[in-house]
């Protein structure tokens, strides 16, 4: 399987904080585990030429991991609406964290997407909520992670087709922390942690959840449907 | 409550066959069971300022009902994109036939809305499937139209929040012809029947699903929620 | 509308903190409120004859509301059988917190049903997460319970139909709290909340959503399929 | 990946023309293809003692395979409790065509699980309504079946947690065909064809489906829930 770790990769450069937590930014430490999860994986930044997202790149990658944060307005429109066709064309998107509010994401669900937040160090714990989803596997009841940012609910997103984890967090809020859509001939997977201040994509149970979604949301060579004018496949009795 | 029919209103007029069956538009037809039901219930076509979709109007409107078909790409962005946002505010959204493929419902949707089609007086038969729904109030077991086009999977939308129709064709397509969505705080309800060229928008069973369908559409005072950056509602521990 | 309130009614007549809680039993407190509500409201509990639920009542409920926790299975097998049975012809049935164990849900989940549990007079906050649905009418962002027994998640259920509420507890835990599901015509609503030692069901907004659940769940003249051996209802070619 | 098939085994020793399509019996045939798509696969039947389903048998048993349909009250309460039970605790189900009206299916969806029927040697068309799906792998847009019988809406299931499968039958009617469900930690898949007189079991895209479908609903190592009264996460603030 292919995968391309798309990356904003601003914040790692201007503020030192992040750069001490992720050194080469945020993609290669993904990129890292993808690969020993055995997955041939590139990486792709937003300074690149077309942001690293070209025609050829897209087709070639069959799960695309998308971190973006400060500059979502800097995405050409005219690469995201080819990712989003990329998407419906059967590739697997793996949407983290603050990419909730990514063009490519926004313009897929047809929400708004938006959200309650706080940065404040607190304690997330995610529960696991489909006990039968892939993507939980080897898991235990709940992830804990010690400080996060907090994601507050109401998530103004569709109806997931699958909720598979909701977070507590310490402030008092829930949120739809793991969730699953259908677009076309692809899979979404929305994954809420992994503020850049915290060593989040360090942590093993992480790791499993973004190795086990990759996984899950690549495509298995399903139908390709035909639209438009089409010759009755019955003998018609008028 | 106050309803808007939104419809095109250009086949009405350019062609003789669609003039026969709706001689006012069929605006006029779907306007007029809906003030049989007891709605306040005004009309807005493409050719008038803004559409007839002004901030005011769509203020003013609880439910929106949308007829589409020869020109979609003539509906501004501007208003496609005022109608979206004032659906995630909460008005209903009743989306009819070929307004499958209108702007309003593919941004809302973020898929492709293709299908099959195929124009050829053949029979379809809606079958009832979720017969607890209140869309389906006061109908039989499934509703039968002597000629239609036909409509045929694969229907590129996302997964319905709930499928309430499927239609059989005589030529061999079935389609999901009756799902809702819910999208921010606003439902949407799609109906598959309607072609310009049938009196299908005179059939009493139709008549009766649309009337359910815009009762249900209506937002209930539901409540509306506050984003972006907010305090702990606990005592952090830190 | 015809409603009907039924209550185990033992630990009110056996625990004086109960008692003093709910002095005529929970299945009067919340007769009173959807009487208030406008419905024709009526109460059974466990010992009276056939536990107050024959055939004759349940004929005249629109829509049953249910209350039990420590005697679920004195209730005999006929009776909840007859009460499944009335669900899936049509009747609304509203499960409240600890019904969750009843026969007459697990029957109608067919999973086991089960949670974790504490009562340590804790916090609980339930956030709406559907703010299309017409349960959550009236309501705010969320509701706050100063003390209430803890629900947590995994709560063995299928999945919902509609996920409307999600509970943060002081302790740590997450629960699907506001749920809604469809088996046969029956409409069918659990709400978490409710321990018999807090005076939940005297808060008003408590009261709203078991008002709003309660009229929710009434069925409204849809569709009585029939079923078995059926005549083609077009020519076949052979 | 151990599977087995478990089987009536009746029409096959009491029809000629069953025999003739099956003669080893539906169970042999399904259980050929399932071991060359690699799969350690055994048989059970209803004459065995405990009809060949012994909590051994099913501990080591990652999917249970199920058709049935003239004797469905003939397996024992026990017997069909176990195997709910063993899906509730992770094993994986694929419920074939008359299987709709097995006390195991029956018992985990929590309906009547009624449909239309006739036996008339019609055609059925199956349309790949969810292409995303990994049970839809190596297909085309839709699986056509020359003779079958025909099952038809409204069929008394709970809304699938996924819809993949919809069918047109040469009379006149539709049915959601292929479906999924999840109950506990299992995964279920009903799939509708499979009338004993047609060779169905025979057609490769059917066995591509099961196959498929067997593949889908193996357990992966998901997290098991502990329930019951449960001590704080948390420090409580009384």
């Amino acid at each position: 399987m292919k995968v391309t770790v798309w990356n904003e990769f601003r914040h790692e450069k201007e503020d030192a904080a992040v750069a001490a937590v992720y050194p080469n930014g945020i993609h290669e430490t993904i990129a890292a585990f993808l690969k020993e999860a055995g997955h041939e994986t590139k990486t792709a930044v937003l300074d690149e030429p077309e942001h690293g997202l070209t025609e050829e790149v897209l087709a070639e990658t069959d799960v695309l991991v998308w971190w973006g944060h400060k500059v979502h307005e800097e995405v050409s429109e005219e690469v995201a609406e080819r990712v989003k066709q990329r998407v419906l064309d059967g590739m697997g998107l793996v949407v983290l964290h603050s990419a909730h509010f990514s063009k490519v994401f926004k313009k897929l669900m047809g929400t708004g997407c938006d959200l309650k937040w706080r940065e404040a160090d607190e304690k997330e714990r995610l529960w696991v909520v489909d006990p039968t989803h892939p993507i939980t596997e080897g898991l235990g009841e709940y992830i804990e992670l010690e400080k996060e940012e907090m994601y507050g609910e109401h998530f103004d997103i569709p109806t997931p087709d699958e909720l598979i984890f909701i977070s507590w967090f310490e402030g008092g809020e829930v949120f739809r922390s793991g969730a699953t859509f259908k677009r076309g001939r692809g899979k979404i997977f929305y994954f809420r942690p992994g503020h850049e201040t915290y060593p989040t994509y360090h942590n093993e149970e992480i790791q499993k959840v973004i190795q086990n979604g990759v996984k899950w949301a690549a495509n298995t060579n399903t139908p390709k449907h035909v639209y438009g004018n089409r010759q009755p496949l019955e003998k018609l009795s008028k």
